[in-house]
């Protein structure tokens, strides 16, 4: 995993300021629950054979009834699926489209979502004033660092559309039972998408469940214009995503989504209408 | 990890002579508990960011208190860091001084400490007669075959005063509640220090919790003297803790102390007279 210098003045957790400070203070809550059985599971079960877990072009299968909910494959062409699932008691789709809407104001609430990975985000241009829920995210991007395992990694963050991976309109509903978070990531600096993700968020009885899933380098690696594609050529044949990749991401994402559930539905009551 | 090659009469076990003739024969229990689930965890969560773990040079802000008491952290210097504790019943900090300085008188001793992994264990000079407490073991050198995962590593391990790493005071207590053992370690053959490790012991109603910190790698090799400086910088420059190397010193600690705290009680009020 390619490693970032700190940038100066950019550092884990909250400063003591930010503590007496921030109106949301309170959700700022340092400690992590341990990881899920489930996931450790996936973890002790180890790297699965490739077929089990769908390729980005056809990424609504992924979602399929009997598809891997939580596992990892190594790609014959040196790239990796991941795919986790995350219980979140008593939150909605809807709380979860305003949190990516949300989090990128300040690197404070970044931080409050992994508070010992996640270092810094900003949004490249932020939202219009006044856009709401999806609009806030959606065609944008944020700025990240954050720690995956023990490697720092500066990506930008690009949301996209569903309907641009092939996700139906099923997975984003208008009454609210679903939504779908999608975006391409970017190493900062280098002009080749890395990956893609896609968090499918689906209510049912006492809150939701999150199912996300990535598809990072090989054949996903891709120029994010005509003239990076000599670069994109060589990151497909020079990236090489290692078992140890692919565990980190899993752990960081069930870290981060199980740590978000814990004090989203409280925090989203009390800030929804401020941004 | 360097692998050394096996010196002719070294082996695992305690020879069937010395089973039946040593006087401490009966805490020889080659038999070992499964890990604790607390360190089954921290091998699950993989991976920490480097600033979780503080650096050597501020070896005491690993005992604070909201600090990681069970992980390891890759180093951008290409080193890593790791902590783990162990819940000692029945174990003073006072039996800990005294077992660092009686382990290392025959490696029959050594061996009981970790019969899957110790091979050998003499001192470079033994300690004078009569000494008692931490000065058997304080400036003596245990020299060790040991392995650690599946590699045989030949240590020089020197046991340094807690000053000498700022841990201050409070945590070597003349009231005997606190023992921190603390040295550096050499790879035999070479002149240079490849890290340092503080097994940090406090007493606690039924007991006492070992908390062990290692600095292996990266910054953290030295020269052992002036002429061995550029041997150092290139050891600095060609040393890379793996993720594995991380994981496999984690697992030999976490065994090797809970193992000695399941017979130290009864072997220090046996022995405790007897060098």
């Amino acid at each position: 995993m390619r490693t970032s210098k700190p940038i100066a003045g950019r550092h884990l957790g909250w400063s003591e300021g930010d503590v007496r400070t921030r109106p949301y203070a309170r959700f700022w809550r340092p400690r992590m629950a341990p990881l899920a059985e489930h996931v450790r599971l996936a973890l002790d079960e180890g790297p699965l054979a490739e077929p089990l877990l769908a390729p980005l072009s056809h990424a609504s299968e992924m979602f399929a009834g009997d598809g891997v909910e939580n596992g990892f494959a190594l790609t014959a062409d040196r790239g990796m699926r991941i795919a986790v699932s995350t219980e979140m008691p008593d939150v909605t789709p809807a709380m979860i489209d305003w949190w990516f809407g949300w989090h990128s104001d300040s690197p404070e609430r970044y931080k409050m979502w992994h508070p010992n990975a996640h270092v810094h985000a900003m949004w490249r241009r932020p939202p219009p004033a006044g856009s709401r829920g999806r609009a806030r995210y959606l065609g944008r991007t944020s700025i990240v660092d954050e720690f995956i395992g023990s490697g720092l990694l500066r990506l930008a963050i690009s949301f996209i559309h569903p309907h641009e991976l092939g996700l139906s309109d099923a997975t984003l509903r208008d009454d609210m039972k679903a939504t779908a978070i999608c975006a391409h990531s970017t190493l900062a600096g280098l002009p080749i998408r890395a990956g893609y993700l896609v968090h499918l968020v689906q209510a049912r009885p006492g809150g939701s469940l999150m199912r996300s899933r990535f598809w990072i380098g090989g054949a996903n690696v891709a120029a994010n214009n005509l003239l990076a594609a000599p670069i994109a050529a060589i990151a497909r044949r020079e990236l090489n995503a290692t078992e140890a990749d692919a565990r980190a991401l899993l752990v960081h994402c069930a870290q981060e989504m199980s740590h978000l559930a814990s004090f989203l539905p409280e925090l989203y009551d009390e800030f929804k209408d401020v941004n």
